[in-house]
């Protein structure tokens, strides 16, 4: 094998299948698998096959030059030391801007060129290639890609990013394992290794982690010292005290993610190329003012009609799927898990209540994966300008199904009894059930999963040995990263990561502790708890649990933040609640039906006052789209044309030396 | 007299004092206007001396090429036939996408350029120039601006515009006399003729004239019908519907407003070039990389630190005079209002209401003056990037002393009396007073205050033609434009235009509609029919009655728009007190106190959380200014070099010529 040099990092992992006796013979035409290799190499790729004991592993790696020609050829933008972003060419590479540690490209820009080399493998030759697996015969056609042929016929199995050791096991030690600042991480080397949208994720818990302790100290002192006859004022100026914390709390966020993607935003050049990339050019530029000015203005016209028709139409299929979402919500779910509740208070013998929550506990699994599915199959008729708006809709939709499962017992018993004494043991019950056990199976199960498919794997070789008598295949590093469980989202997992799950984790914990804390003021400190666990928890799944998640290049927090915002609004009214029927123990306050009916119309038309501008864009499409393209346009005019006279000035010269020369002639 | 062909178009004037008998002597060096006229001249400006009744007037035009040159040293962004905006350069002009006109630049821009050249003429030679006026002589020193000199002894009077007869007239007829749809204008006209700021007014007054008629008609059906047993539904009806239609409106006004800047942005360019000029440009770019690096990184940090520190000190500064206005409208201007209604509510006989209001008139007068020019001294000391950051400031801090005396002695009778039919007298009383009666003052002091004007300028005249026996001069236009009042705010002179008086007024009548509608939904009607003479009203006022405003590029309507929004927050929680007070005639309902308590802060909390964002912007001020130098730095780079390959190819040549015959030899 050549290209084996030591000291080369593999990046990408293919998995295929072993062919135990079918390897040797070559007589009859290429496998497949070879003719991949080949291909691989071809293109420049640095290849080392690795023999598991279920799979083998073709390992890529790729020379700066490699990367960096398929950089060019998707047209990332990166900084340059000209002080603007400019796409890459290679020609110019010293031009650009080097990362901290001296290399070129950061992992997620890395990643991106590998799937364009790897998955960009056609048949340039004219004839068909006989791709020979264990069981059948295929025909590469000319101009198909190899890799997607491959995966059709089940011969790839996976491609799979594989893990740094060597950055892996320094971040281990400065960051999963150093437990002297709990809440301090080393956010650049986890955004060079891990990608933007991780990095975001972890600054985010640890700034809010931060600054939980602040309430989680003042419900400390709340809960446990008597302020004598100030008493009666006491929870009304925690709940001002928390509702202040969590403004300012976010809006400091805003400021953090601003300074943080304008510090990280060097790893993070591969993201804006997606944006420029689905506008096409313009196709020429006409040199005579009058006549361009003239055909655009009809060009104008048409698009501006276009565009404000195709607008109106996604307006109304999204405002139609969002009203299926909440129709079938309040329709469907409200009254589950109304029976739920209803029937647990009903109940009488602890074993019965057991029975009822166990076979509740199943049906919601099902009912939230079937939820997940419906809002995934709604967005996927919706069009969206970028992946990160189909993203964030499918967040809001399911974290419409997640709320009303959280919290809907909660608000039927507070509502229901007034009670807060059950109010407060339910709140314990269900934080410690969520955050403490789903924090448990969150870690355990990949792990248990992971040495069970060790097990097998070795129990299933230990089979074959018996059988066949080649034991040259060992139990490698790329194998048991293989088995290692992919960061996966557990609802729509073609548009999500892992990372919606952590950040439903979060959210639907921040609504608990945040619209029930008139109730139960300790929360605060129960959560900021969980959270410095949850942050090394988090760290060591992602390091040692995990297989290396495939790089985000998102800077924000997204529709997370709009729910977290929608939250604080929840609990200022439902702390507004609280405080009434905590103050109003005998009953002696009334309200008159008729107040009651003009204070709900205040709040919903508060409600559609703050909520109604999300719905309605501030910009016509049509002058989204203008401004889009004058831009683009205004890069592909200027930019290499810049590059190559700054850079490149001896070829320009040639280029008019040329011209001069011909034109004495 | 040379230039002074037909057809030439003045648009500027200058204002100097007549010298009745010293004009003819010449003997002793050259009269300073004299001067001025010939450096104007120098300046390639086509000049035009008018002998009026009272003062000279010096009428200003000039060439394309001139103002081209101008706007080239300005640095003007135009928008190009490339599809992308450069700065302005006179020998690349025909790049430049022309106006629908067929000139190169829009009111605007010639209005700058013609500022940048009479305010750049300084003296260029090394000697003093002695500068001889009637009473006095000044020395002219090397470097120092001939304008601002004369403008300091008094000598230059005033720079003013002019109308341009013709375009006037055809606007006088296309819009300020078009009767017969009301609400539809010519804004690209007005563009064109006024400039972008006043052409958005216009275009929201029309908007919001057309919105109006949904709820005017609705109003009426309220008022006028009877809906049987419905009857106790219609009004919390009427109240969504209007709090609908108006969080509808403004949505809509929105992508209104970025399509009609989208449209007109093309007489708008000007607008771009104070921000980026505002930012130094790097001195020089390194050609080395790692040094460049090194020197750049402390820079940014030390940058980064100056920003932190100056951002945190403007915030501190304009907390404290927020703090300072806030607490001297509660501490000064609400006891003096509620003493005036108290006092109103007092007296016996319609003699000393009379008198009384007559005096709070007078006081208010002075008082909002001095509110005034307060705002206007504390944004002194405040920091804006943006002279429209500093106007909105002043907005606000002005509409807070407005608010107090518009409403408070409306919320005093409403709240006191909790009695609908002296509210809506008082409505109608302050509807009717400050619609049609400040309407009518608003055009006829302008008016009256230019006839009397000329009056006492004739009467002058006469006077001094029987002293002396010199009858040449002759009432021109310009003088007649020169009697015509200025469009001026009448606070903050400095900052703001007439707009501000036109938007106060709107706002204030639409916070007086929006706040009680419940109680008197006629209202609507009754803004609409005023909003619809206003329209011409205003525009009659501008094209007949006033001096042509200096044009500004402002494309949003600023600050209004933000008061807009927290006058409908308002109204809401207002309305919902109406409709409380007029539910319960009988004052059965009751709510305890620690109920309203719960309320009241449950609402400022709401508050804090919707407002607070306002307060500490979402974007540190050093990851703001790093965008906008990277933006400045590309720039600079970029499209000189750009303009030149594309557009002055020969010349390109020619320097690569001389530069290869230079390498050969």
């Amino acid at each position: 094998m050549t290209g084996n040099k030591k000291g080369v990092c593999f990046e990408i992992a293919l998995a295929v299948p072993k062919w135990g006796e079918n390897r040797g013979d070559e007589r009859e035409g290429a496998h497949c698998v070879d003719v991949l290799v080949d291909e691989l190499r071809k293109n420049g790729l640095i290849v080392e096959r690795d023999d598991g004991l279920q799979n083998e592993f073709i390992k890529l790696a790729a020379s700066d030059e490699v990367i960096g020609r398929a950089a060019a050829a998707l047209q990332f933008r990166k900084p340059t030391y000209l002080g603007m972003d400019l796409p890459f060419e290679w020609e110019e590479a010293e031009a650009f801007i080097r990362l901290p540690d001296g290399s070129l490209f950061s992992w997620c820009e890395r990643f991106h060129c590998y799937n364009h080399i790897i998955y960009g493998i056609v048949n340039t030759a004219e004839s068909v290639v006989v791709l020979r697996s264990d069981s059948k015969e295929e025909n590469w056609k000319p101009g198909e890609s190899l890799l997607l042929k491959l995966e059709a016929m089940d011969v790839v199995k996976e491609v799979f990013p594989l893990h740094d050791e060597k950055k892996r096991k320094q971040l281990l030690k400065s960051w999963a394992m150093n437990w002297s600042d709990v809440t301090h991480q080393p956010i650049d080397d986890i955004c060079a290794y891990y990608g933007m949208k991780i990095a975001t994720y972890f600054t985010f818990l640890g700034m809010y982690t931060r600054w939980l302790l602040f309430p989680a100290s003042l419900g400390l002192v709340v809960q446990l010292m008597d302020f004598g006859s100030l008493q009666f004022a006491v929870l009304p100026f925690f709940f001002m005290s928390f509702i202040s914390w969590v403004v300012l709390f976010f809006q400091f966020w805003k400021r953090k993610n601003a300074a943080i993607s304008a510090r990280l935003q060097i790893y993070n050049s591969a993201s804006l190329e997606c944006e420029y990339r689905s506008m096409k050019p313009e196709p020429s530029l006409s040199r005579f003012p009058s006549e361009h000015m003239r055909k655009q203005n009809i060009d104008r016209m048409r698009e501006k009609a276009n565009f404000q028709r195709q607008e109106w139409f996604t307006w109304l299929l999204r405002v139609r799927n969002d009203a299926f979402i909440i129709l079938s919500i309040i329709c469907l779910q409200l009254p589950f898990e109304l029976t739920y509740a209803h029937l647990y208070e009903d109940l009488g013998t602890d074993v019965l209540k057991f029975g009822l929550t166990a076979v509740y506990l199943l049906v919601i699994q099902y009912f939230t994966r079937m939820g997940g599915k419906v809002a995934v199959k709604l967005i996927k008729y919706e069009k969206f300008d970028t992946a990160e708006n189909k993203a964030n809709s499918l967040v809001y939709k399911v974290f419409g199904v997640y709320f009303m499962q959280s919290y809907i017992g909660v608000f039927y018993h507070a509502l229901l009894h007034r009670n807060i004494t059950t109010l407060r043991q339910l709140l314990i019950q269900r934080l410690v059930i969520s955050e403490v056990i789903e924090n448990l199976l969150e870690n355990a199960i990949p792990y248990l999963s992971y040495r069970f498919k060790k097990y097998r794997a070795v129990r299933n070789k230990g089979k074959r040995d018996k059988e066949s008598s080649t034991g040259k295949s060992r139990f490698t590093r790329v194998e048991k990263e293989y088995l290692k469980p992919a960061y996966n989202a557990s609802i729509g997992q073609e548009i999500e990561d892992g990372l919606f799950d952590d950040f439903l984790e979060l959210v639907l914990q921040f609504g608990m502790i945040m619209m029930f804390a008139c109730a139960f003021p300790l929360a605060f400190a129960f959560a900021a708890m969980t959270n410095i666990t949850e942050i090394r928890a988090d760290a060591l799944k992602l390091l040692a649990m995990m297989r290396r998640p495939t790089p985000r290049a998102e800077e924000t927090i997204g529709a997370w933040l709009n729910i977290f915002q929608f939250l604080i609004v929840m609990s200022i009214c439902t702390n507004s609640a609280l405080l009434v029927c905590m103050y109003d123990r005998e009953g002696n306050w009334n309200l008159s039906p008729g107040l009651a009916a003009i204070l709900v119309m205040e709040h919903v038309l508060l409600f559609i006052k703050f909520g109604f501008s999300r719905i309605v864009p501030e910009e016509p499409a049509w002058v989204k789209a203008a401004r889009v393209k004058n831009a683009t346009q205004a890069e592909q005019v200027c930019t290499r044309q810049l590059l190559r006279s700054l850079y490149g000035d001896e070829k320009c010269f040639d280029e008019v030396r040329s011209h001069v020369s011909k034109k004495d002639a």
